[in-house]
């Protein structure tokens, strides 16, 4: 190890990063509560999640593809045929990465037998290389020559959560078992890059991986390979046909993109990629092209769920503006992914709309992807289900599944929530602030032993009070969300009211002194209705519901009339509902609206002088009730909907300084 | 032959039709005239499609794939590998019967030479069994062993294009040459199927071939083939995965549908089979079930141009009411498909409506799939196109295209084009009575030796004037296209006015009786806007214009401003504007409207009473231009929207029988 290598313990994104305007806390110094909404998130993740995945490790047959590799003559070993997407093996080490974190998380390691058998296994069938792809390995490739098909063979994305799992379990534990597997395979690929063979993955991943490993290790070999593999990327080297070079973001390179396009995981795992480097290297055109492709991503592609990715066919952002609710792909991993995105951009730049934007894909399309229970999944996240929905496709299923037959997420969603507690807080470069990006019960360590404590019944409560153990040594800095007005934001700093105004940076936070005790913040709560841009024609005349960083959307169970036939009455104002213990939310909406039978009205009618004809039969007045979408669907499969039709009679106004 | 064969020089769904309520004219009896819009796509069809499919065949591979049968190891039949879909036969047979039935419309063999050098081909690398694939033949395929993939192996369905190309043939020019070809491999798919085999094709398209072939040949086995391929269907025979059997059609016996579903191609063709069973057996099972199931497709899942499927992802019909304008799939061969489902159900009951749905989805996707000099082709039919929109998708292509890895259209749209004329009109079962479906300048037999002349400047103009050489023997017929309000259309019989409501009947014609020699029927042409049913969120707040049959769209090219800018006043009118020369349209339309800039509108933003907020900056006003959909993005590429967001402040008010 350098200088320069991560501390031990430190969680992702580990290490000096010194291009970094904020950085992440050192081990150990975040703690979540389980009193609170991410506490009781990672507190599930660890009883039932991670668990699950493990357990789907053996059915799915994802660790018998690598006991295969022992003797594939032995029935013991499992000689069955290979199964799964030629990547499971990723599952397993996504899987490895998330016992990891939850070790990190709990202080004692976790699976350990289990860990222990999975990297004995590991390390009896890499190959004297170093090379571990059990697809390849074992022969259910077209070519067992590794490398053979970088555009699907997935061999360096496989690699790359080996990495990421390897890293993990040392920052974790302390042991390096498992990273010595990935350094082994990541040698013998930096031996290759420096050989000059052109290694550019068709889904992006290790760039990411190896500048974690460069952390890890202090060994400058893999920033700088994860250097060429940026470098060698753009050019149309993995080929066309049938997927385009931008499905595998190799049309334009990575300096030079401007707008997000393709797979919308693989863009986005390169970008986290891409601001990864720019950490190590404070290369400007990295964090510039990445900011660019930002802008237009949550400028023009973003769900209001925080989801990414429209299509369907080839999981892909489509062209701007193009965002329907009903085919809306959010695929959970690109929710995860545009976490670890906004992770890496808050502490490339310490700008509050990044942890904004963290916040809201958490709370909304990642936290929706895990049922109540967490044990079951969504692989994509649609904003509306229909009436007459065949969710027969698991890609557009009616209900969360336990697994699938592509099984990126569940493993994915494991690894992210063992280590949201890294994302709570930050420390400022310039002055040492203690930047606070989540609100949630929590236990931070302020840089000098002491601790400050963070209490709220956020998202459902506006009040957050951080408390310290003695005066603050370090000046604080609490996220103003963009939701937030300023001017109906209140903050108090031991008893004294602050104007808000003034001590708002420009980067969105609210900055308190050194030496403060007590500070409550209280957010305005007031739920929101929310209109589109007007060239998201796909929910034209209609509002999404939201109350502080939680999304709302209407369920079928709740009404008794078909949710298509629902307007709801806008000027007729939103109230604030009661909790839903079963759905374990701390809040409800109620409004009022009208259902419309449709019953008789032809597909297309001619009109004369406005698109809304005059109704068939007389509107029914009712109330309408939305539930946080990241509940959705766990009582029971049926109908719901995120944007709904406003009514047209109510009087225009715009407010607020942002839509979320 | 038997009795019930179909005459010499017929048409499609050739023969007696046993349970038809209206059957097609004898062969030669029905002739298009240049001077109308119908005849002269047959026109440029003969001089311009046709031709360019047969050199496609050349340079795509498609002919090569059977030469290389010959002798693999010889250069000069091409012992390069296989090229394109295993199912590139078929481009093959579908260019073969549309120089077939091109031969029928002109009266004289065309393309002869050419024919008859792929029909020594053919006959020359057919399996001593009849078998004739090339890509199982050629050893492209996993399996040499036939029928070994069912579900994806297309051979049934390259089975079926030939059957249909050797009955056009035979029909066009007597010549038995090809139909031999065909039998020989369709005399061994009746044995194995009398021998128990369950032959079913994942791509269905051979029912509706084999009862052709039974009409062609009067052999019935080729009848109670179809039948047996129908029954067998419905039972997840050809399994499940990646694919549900609902995308072949395979999870619902066909006598038990009642919502289309799966991929719509397969669907459609499915349907026009069903029907075509139906017309020789009369069970009422058959019609019933098309009958619930073209109710499901019309009523919830058709596009405002008559496109099916609406997703590009399985190329499937969609959710009821899931039919966005930007992502409509809409594929050319879906078009094709549903106006030979639509004929076969207008030959079977004799309704108005089915004739009304040919009309307009041959005048709109149909018509637009190809472009105005007859050799480019759109694969998918968008009613949008975004600003930014990536075109390099062939299958989302921001202009139309030259050929297609998958080449199924071109060629498709090349043999109905070829056999529109058959289309124009029908002979009632019940009373004789010359049915006139599509209003074109046309030449039609009356059955008694005298001849029907339609003359008319439709769809531009709404007078239709039918001149008869002496008395008609026969009644008329004439169809009331289902937007023609009854009221404001005007009839006249050998110069006395006749009122439209008495003769009216309950299919959806004006009966005139016979003896009548010269009858004008005036339709009203008034633009309409016309709006969607509430449930279709994708056009919330939208109008898309139409005049007569046909709607309209917008063009960037027309407009100074971005097409997303433009609110259409629905309350200041439409106008018909003026012919284009250019497009080779009649008329255009006009409207006001203005356009907003949405520049420094965010993603989403919070409104207080209403969705539309107060514009940012002052609306401009504009004109609007629409020209038909039929000939959109023939001046360039660039954004284009049937769908035009209309302006709020009209007032409401519904008019008009139907929306089309």
């Amino acid at each position: 190890m350098t200088a320069d290598a991560a501390p031990a313990g430190a969680g992702p994104v580990g290490g000096a990063l010194p291009a970094a305007r904020t950085r992440p806390l050192p081990a150990g110094a975040a703690r979540l509560e389980p009193s609170g909404l991410l506490g009781r998130w990672q507190e599930r993740n660890a009883a039932a999640t991670v668990p699950h995945c493990l357990g789907a490790l053996e059915t799915s047959g994802a660790l018998d593809n690598l006991r295969r590799l022992l003797d594939p003559a032995d029935p013991e070993h499992h000689d069955g045929p290979y199964r799964g997407f030629n990547f499971a093996d990723s599952d397993v080490h996504k899987t490895l990465e998330a016992v990891a974190w939850e070790s990190a998380r709990s202080g004692a390691p976790r699976h350990e037998d289990e860990v222990r058998r999975v990297v004995g296994l590991l390390r009896r069938v890499q190959a004297p290389s170093g090379y571990l792809d059990s697809h390849v390995l074992g022969g259910a490739a077209a070519s067992a020559e590794p490398y053979a098909d970088l555009r699907w063979g997935h061999e360096l994305y496989v690699l790359g959560h080996l990495v990421q799992a390897g890293v993990a379990r040392a920052r974790a534990t302390g042991r390096d078992d498992l990273l010595d597997v990935a350094t082994a395979w990541a040698d013998d690929v930096v031996s290759r890059l420096d050989e000059g063979e052109e290694l550019v993955c068709g889904h992006p991943e290790v760039e990411s991986a190896f500048v974690e490993l460069y952390r890890e290790t202090g060994d400058p070999a893999y920033r700088e390979a994860a250097r060429r593999m940026l470098d060698l990327r753009g050019y149309g080297r993995l080929g066309s046909g049938p997927f385009e070079p931008a499905y595998h973001q190799d049309a334009t390179p990575v300096r030079a993109a401007d707008e997000v396009a393709g797979h919308a995981v693989r863009q986005l795992y390169l970008l986290a990629g891409v601001v990864d480097l720019y950490l190590e290297t404070g290369e400007d055109a990295l964090l510039a092209a990445a900011a660019r492709q930002w802008d237009d991503a949550h400028g023009r592609r973003t769900h209001v769920t925080g989801g990414m990715g429209s299509r369907h066919k080839d999981e892909s952002f489509g062209d701007p503006f193009e965002l329907p609710p009903d085919r809306a792909y959010a695929e959970s991993c690109a929710g995860v992914a545009s976490v670890l995105w906004d992770w890496r951009m808050l502490l490339a730049t310490g700008e509050a709309r990044y942890a904004d934007s963290l916040e809201h894909a958490l709370l909304n399309v990642v936290a929706a992807a895990t049922s109540t229970d967490g044990t079951a999944f969504f692989y994509s996240n649609p904003l509306q289900v229909r009436t007459g929905h065949d969710g027969a496709d698991e890609y557009q299923a009616s209900g969360r599944r336990g697994w699938f037959a592509c099984a990126c997420c569940p493993p994915n969603l494991a690894r992210l929530v063992a280590s949201l507690h890294t994302m709570v807080a930050s420390r400022d470069a310039d002055d040492g602030a203690l930047a606070v990006h989540l609100y949630a019960d929590a236990d931070l360590e302020d840089g000098d032993g002491s601790r400050v404590r963070i209490r709220t019944g956020y998202p459902w409560d506006g009040d957050v009070v951080l408390t310290a153990d003695a005066p603050s040594p370090v000046p604080l800095a609490l996220r103003l969300p963009g939701w937030a007005d300023a001017a109906r934001t209140r903050l108090e700093v031991d008893g004294a009211a602050v104007d808000v105004a003034a001590v708002l940076d420009a980067r969105g936070y609210l900055r308190v002194g050194a030496g403060a005790r007590r500070v409550r913040l209280s957010l305005p709560m007031e739920p929101r209705a929310l209109a589109a841009h007007p060239h998201v024609d796909a929910v034209r005349g209609c509002v999404a519901l939201a109350r502080g960083p939680l999304v709302h959307c209407l369920e079928q169970v709740d009404h008794g009339v078909a949710l298509e036939d629902v307007t709801l009455d806008l000027a007729a104002g939103l109230e604030v509902g009661p909790a839903d213990d079963v759905l374990g939310v701390g809040a409800t909406l109620v409004g009022s609206g009208r259902a419309t039978s449709s019953a008789g009205v032809p597909l297309y009618r001619a009109v004369d002088g406005a698109v809304e004809g005059d109704a068939p039969v007389a509107p029914v007045d009712l109330q309408v009730r939305a539930v946080p979408y990241a509940v959705w669907g766990n009582r029971g499969e049926g109908p719901m909907r995120v944007w709904v039709p406003a009514a047209a009679s109510a009087r225009p106004g715009d407010r607020g300084r942002s839509g979320r």
